[in-house]
């Protein structure tokens, strides 16, 4: 069972760097395990082109490790913030890719400009607020998940899969950790074509809420019809 | 001959894949034998490297499946609207390529710049006006086909290939499937270009007319005189 | 002797689409062997892929194809005039790189804002004046050669190895066809530098002279000290 | 021994070439052997792709060659300032990579806006002041390792792996090349996003102090954290 787990992280950790989002060893990627509530996540400062399977660490939701000789993740108290926060989320992924981190440090969450936009995220890429110096401090990547949280507050994680950290990078989840992958890549794009459309008109706004939904639940609502019938 | 068609519309899916067109499912080619009036597209939401002939949907011009078990692209109302009011166009590619859908997204047509420009459109890339929530609710993907062809009222579709679907991205046509793909290809350029020209100067506009119709028509002109004499 | 040549140009044509430079059959090269007074260039429209030095059409310098049986690019009589008035140059590439285009299309000369630029180019990239329509009508590719060397008056070509066209594009040369297919490299590469510059900071310059005569000079200079010792 | 330098020192040099920072010659990198005081340098304007490491050239912290029969690079005399001046660092690397020379030309330090910059430069990346006449004339090379070491007063070379040459390009160190080589694609990623956080908001500034220190210290203070335990 952990194998599977082991599997699918050690593979969304290997497809951000595929993608580009990662130079170096920034950026890791985690699932969880809900039966268990055992946690798969990237060791801290290790290449990825050394990594296998086994090099995982396994923690359990208050961070202590269960498997494993490396150091987790630096960001590991992050992820399990958002896995006991968000109950329906199965993987969460990291990075410090070029444009979700350049609106990051611009401090701006990016606008839903159109419709690729809302195929994936239904309305604006939500950014969190600074932390104070007590925050960070304390319990600093605790913190940061908390602040997370707070900003979701009104807002379904699965109709949202990321998020902005101010002044740091973006976090993105979703059902399994090959999907949070495909959501950082796909913020990437998002931030991308955000940054050249706003620079082309600085007026740019957000989609008419008509076609924001459209586009939303013609892939994601109760009556999708975008995509093969899953049998 | 359906066989050929195939082919063609498969390799124009691919086409817009190894040029960086598409991101993931994102974007779609279809092409259509104009004798029996049958179109040849991509399933929805089926991965590009999985894609074979077979894979096809052939539907009619009124959208109604003939040969294939897999939905057909979820866009497939809008390359129908194409095919109904162009008649000379053989093929239609839509992707999300960065910098067209960029544009899309700030509302802008892309001025004729250069002749880069000048030499595959005659003059701006068009843009569509956004659809009423009426239309958005009752038939969305035949209602933007239909915005485009109203856009092409006293436009010549084989002189502008392409138009920028307000808020969403860039369909493109030409007389077959791989024709709309090179399209496709060249538009991204074009809005790439225009891009950075009307960033770094603001008061850029179109091209005198004069080389705007040199460009166009040393190329598709009656004396064109680019490229080898068609045996 | 002209097969010397036409290597050379056909590795001069291949060069700039391995750099990126041209997309599809956009842009040629070509090279002169000044003791016959013959031109090598890439024929009109024909894909890179399929190019061999057979291909590579001759002509003398009044344009008349002295072997081969293809058509000349169509940009042929700009080349031709180039050759004419600049007599220590030996090759000629013209591109539609990305960079270099939009300044172009921007109607910019590109200021010699660092070291880079100034290895290459002892001051700013020039632009040539618009041609009129009694010039587009009645010889068009000669004209833009025609515009080149007007806008040369007074400048060393060996000193300025490039040149926009306004609303269309770079031509580049050199010593033969591989160090013109060079500096079209290095053009798109100061392009693209100096719209990253001047778009940070609107008031950005050209370098003090010092460093400008200091950094061409000792690549260029009769005491050049770069590079190793010629024997 | 100084085998392994060498080897390390050509082992940079194709490096920055790989991350794609340098273009033709453009770029350099050397490596010292403290002990003997002995700098490896690449040759002047030798292409990388023939370059072996019986190459590069030895000198001593004067310039003077001792081993090698081709000329070190132009900038040797810029290395040798900051090996003499920076007793802890092994390595330099100096690029014209893309944003960071953009940065230069624009004359701007490169403030530090979010945490991918504060993990490895602790606060904005400095930029020095222009170079008189007089120093251009005189030891232009020299001259740069000055100001650059001139920059520095106060600042810790360790804390501040690197400098933006004003009108120039960056140069970068280490605890050796390879080190110094990181830092060169870290700084050029680092300058990247913040091109696009300026662009997108003109406003953005350093981040507060309380997460710089928590980003650079929890990577390189007395308890960091992040990485693996070293043995």
């Amino acid at each position: 069972m952990l194998d599977a787990l082991r599997e699918a992280v050690l593979e969304a950790n290997l497809e951000v760097v595929r993608r580009g989002l990662v130079l170096y060893t920034f950026g890791n990627a985690s699932g969880i395990d809900r039966a268990s509530g055992l946690v798969a996540i990237k060791p801290s400062g290790v290449p990825y082109e050394n990594l296998g399977p086994g090099d995982l660490v396994i923690t359990d939701l208050e961070g202590k490790t269960v498997e494993g000789t490396l150091r987790p993740s630096s960001d590991l108290a992050t992820h399990l913030e958002l896995y006991k926060a968000f109950p329906k989320i199965g993987g969460v992924v990291h990075t410090h890719s070029r444009f979700a981190t350049s609106w990051a440090q611009a401090g701006r969450e990016i606008p839903c400009l159109g419709t690729t936009h809302a195929d994936y995220f239904h309305g604006p890429v939500p950014i969190t607020e600074h932390l104070s110096p007590g925050e960070i401090d304390m319990a600093y990547e605790r913190a940061t998940g908390e602040a997370i949280v707070k900003r979701f507050e009104g807002l379904n994680p699965m109709a949202f899969p990321g998020v902005l950290v101010v002044g740091h990078a973006p976090f993105t989840w979703g059902k399994n950790a090959g999907e949070a992958a495909m959501h950082a890549a796909i913020l990437e794009e998002i931030a991308t074509m955000a940054y050249y459309s706003v620079t082309l008109n600085a007026a740019a706004g957000d989609l008419p809420k008509t076609v924001m939904d459209k586009h939303h639940l013609r892939k994601h609502g109760p009556d999708a019809y975008y995509g093969q019938v899953k049998k």
